[in-house]
């Protein structure tokens, strides 16, 4: 999994001679980028367009449903981590992991993990819910590879403390959604096969409302969600499900105050011109490919076989690169790392490997309260239980949805690491223009704490972007100090430094 | 000089109140930028938009006064290197370097560095040429910076090996041209005040064949020129001197088999469309200032009132960025070099700050036999004596002479680095869109040794062109190793690997 570039080496003389070997080449590379968030998206985005598109759901929905809540005594205690397996030192803050269950009759159970704020009072300190994408994707991912306390070492044993973990700033909470992804489960397996945006709204929600049930504590607190990729889709559902069931008497109020989503998917047609547009203007394609693309594609729900064939040629043309970080190497082999290629950051191309092993850990699994009930699949970054081709109902656009968090006055944030190819800058840049908001405060450059040009931020009339210079899709693994600048500036609603 | 921001800093809460804190920001940013080559070429290009497109020169020219020919005896062993000061153990290779007189009467003598081939047998590799651009950089920073055999350490007084030094493949010379650069001057220093393409052109070409004199071995050698930035300027207009003096009778014949320019610049108004296409493409700028420009300014040799702001509007919002590597930090402090922050390759910022140190040794000057009539000024990466404004004559469209380069057969390679915003990629595709070249092999992605691409290259009919992937404004100081993948495949002519 770690090497297409050397598994591809014994085809590429043949490839002009036998198309099978190219069909077959397509094959293995879906399969290689399976394995992370940015790939998952990619297959996720491309089987749609294979979809028509009057059967897609377009329409504004939210829950209904009455909502679980389970007993939840004592669990919190039970949930404490004394200490994670190859932790340098004592953590200065707590550490909770376990299982919520959103439905008793399936035995439907999420996990999570939970880092208080590195505060002497965390309870100064708001909380956040952090949501990885894919569809299928860990949250694990996030704390692990992006922003939480800890990184994995390359011995796949020893844990390294993150310089700009977010809960320097919040409390973090990080979900594993839906059920099937890492060590969520359900004890209907059926469920694997039934799951989609709505249901995935429904159970982070019953999980938000238990998990306040076994932490009271956190109760009507300063509550933000955050999160990338297909978090696009998860975040604003997930908002607007809280902020309608919050208007229900004697349900749990939760005191969502804003959303912030990096490199978010949020529009089918708006995301695919992107790619072709950033592919293009990244010097990654021929301008005659991308002419045909323009040409053959109305990116209007439909594509037809024309358009198809210009977008594989621009597939055929950029090559085997990371397109979540159009600069960066790959990690060619995790268990014996070389000396790190040159990259757009000092990020080791092989972390998400380290991460994968660690969590697979007999003793790390113990610490973390997970993995209770013996899973058959080992914790993996993005499930292979849940696949793209199985999600059931997926909004062709996210941007209606956008407009009601906006109309309800939740702050809204969208942020996008510029070198990712997989939800390009351009993509939501277009979609703002759909979105057509008034500017309340033109675009600029930002600086981060180092001084430098951490990106550029406009204001819009209830909406912010922000750019994230040399940062792949997974913005704070790429560029963490940005990130964190970024996200300490959304806590505290002001626009980032200039 | 290193530390633009910390300058600006105090600045910046005053700039929306006051413009002329604006005005006087401007220059110090110009001032600053003067350092580099990258720096020196904008500042060229932006006195360009000032002049009137009609008092430009875009006639073809080519050289037709009589060459000066010297004696050249005994100054070949003069000029051979024992060692540099600080050197890492004994060199594998000769180095020589002096300087040769290309004007008798006005004692205008250019100084030149040569690094043998690191082979058994020197002579079985080609004689390459090095220039880099400015106009008034030198081509010693190209030695010490980007391609020659060694780089300088943060020390200011010891070297290191370039393990991707270009002289392993070929024997290397960089000229500092035109008098007044680095090291070469005129005892006429009127001199300094007259100089421009043509002359530069005329100089260069007879440094040539004056050192072939005092290097006869090389006479009749396989030939290259090779460079950057402006040296899309210089490198074309020289070939060309070159191509039609061949044809004179007892003329030295120089055996011109190719010529490789980054990140070239070549035609005034395509670059300045070019750039504005770029900082938009990559989210450096709103698409409302992107709009202005294209609506206001029509690169067609005049710029309005209202271009003009627009343009300027474009550089305020992208902020302070480096733009010869827009993903890359700035040098903060030299003398106490920090962390590095993150960029897009592992370059050291502040490299360029020990090289000057280094070259303003009197113990190197000595080694290098530079410097003997003791100059007015340091050595500096770019003249403080021949100023952009001051270039008497420069060509508006390098195509024309291109085109001619092509039609004589020479193997014409363009390559670009694709993080840089100076001369971006866009701006050589532009370039090629004009001359509408014939496509003989389509786009594809080339791969580096490491296997990860390189870049991407296509074949036109009598031209190659090739991008660095990650590579700035200096492409082999920011990717070492894709750079002398391309250049092998440039000396064997051959397309870079697929």
């Amino acid at each position: 999994m770690q090497n297409p570039r050397h598994r591809r080496s014994p085809l590429v003389s043949k490839i002009r001679r036998d198309a099978f070997v190219i069909h077959l080449l397509c094959l293995v590379l879906t399969q290689t980028s399976l394995a992370d968030e940015a790939g998952r998206l990619q297959e996720f985005s491309r089987s749609r367009m294979e979809m028509r598109h009057d059967s897609l759901d377009s329409e504004m929905w939210s829950m209904d449903q009455p909502v679980y809540v389970g007993l939840q005594d004592g669990l919190k205690k039970a949930d404490k981590i004394s200490e994670l397996p190859g932790q340098p030192g004592k953590a200065t803050f707590d550490q909770y992991a376990g299982y919520v269950t959103v439905d008793e009759t399936s035995g439907k159970a999420l996990f999570y993990y939970f880092v208080e704020a590195a505060a002497e009072d965390p309870s100064t300190k708001p909380l956040v819910l952090w949501l990885n994408g894919g569809p299928g994707c860990s949250s694990l991912g996030g704390a692990m590879h992006e922003i939480g306390p800890f990184f994995v070492n390359r011995d796949n044993k020893t844990l390294s403390k993150n310089k700009y973990a977010w809960n320097s700033v919040a409390n973090m909470l990080f979900l594993e959604s839906p059920a099937g992804v890492g060590f969520s489960y359900s004890n209907r397996t059926s469920d694997y096969n039934n799951t989609g945006d709505r249901s995935t709204a429904a159970d982070a929600y019953t999980f938000l409302v238990n998990w306040l049930e076994r932490f009271p504590e956190y109760k009507g607190h300063s509550f933000f969600l955050t999160g990338e990729s297909y978090g696009g889709h998860y975040i604003p559902q997930l908002a607007n499900t809280i902020l309608s069931n919050n208007k229900i008497i004697n349900t749990t109020m939760i005191n969502l105050q804003g959303v912030a989503i990096g490199n978010a998917y949020l529009d089918d047609d708006t995301n695919t011109r992107a790619i072709i547009d950033y592919y293009w203007t990244h010097a990654m394609i021929s301008k005659e490919t991308h002419t045909a693309v323009q040409e053959n594609c109305g990116f209007n729900g439909t594509y037809t076989g024309l358009c198809r064939t210009a977008i594989e040629e621009a597939n055929n043309e950029k090559g085997l690169i990371d397109e979540s970080n159009i600069y960066a190497p790959f990690c060619w082999n995790a268990s014996d790392p070389q000396k790190q290629h040159a990259s757009v950051t000092n990020n080791d191309p092989c972390a998400s490997y380290y991460m994968r092993s660690y969590l697979n850990r007999q003793e790390v699994q113990r610490a973390l309260h997970a993995n209770t009930t013996r899973l058959k699949q080992p914790w993996s970054d993005c499930s292979n239980i849940i696949s793209p081709e199985n999600w059931k109902d997926a909004q062709v656009s996210m941007l209606p949805s956008i407009q009601q968090l906006i109309s309800s006055g939740v702050s809204t944030w969208l942020y996008s690491g510029d070198i990712d190819a997989v939800c390009p800058v351009t993509s939501t840049l277009y979609s703002l223009d759909i979105l057509g908001l008034k500017i309340n405060s033109s675009w600029r450059a930002w600086y981060s704490d180092d001084g430098e040009v951490g990106g550029y931020v406009v204001e819009y009339k209830g909406l912010i972007f922000a750019t994230v210079r040399g940062a792949g899709h997974m913005v704070p693994t790429y560029q963490p100090q940005r990130a964190l600048s970024l996200f300490s500036a959304f806590l505290n609603g002001k626009l980032p430094p200039e």
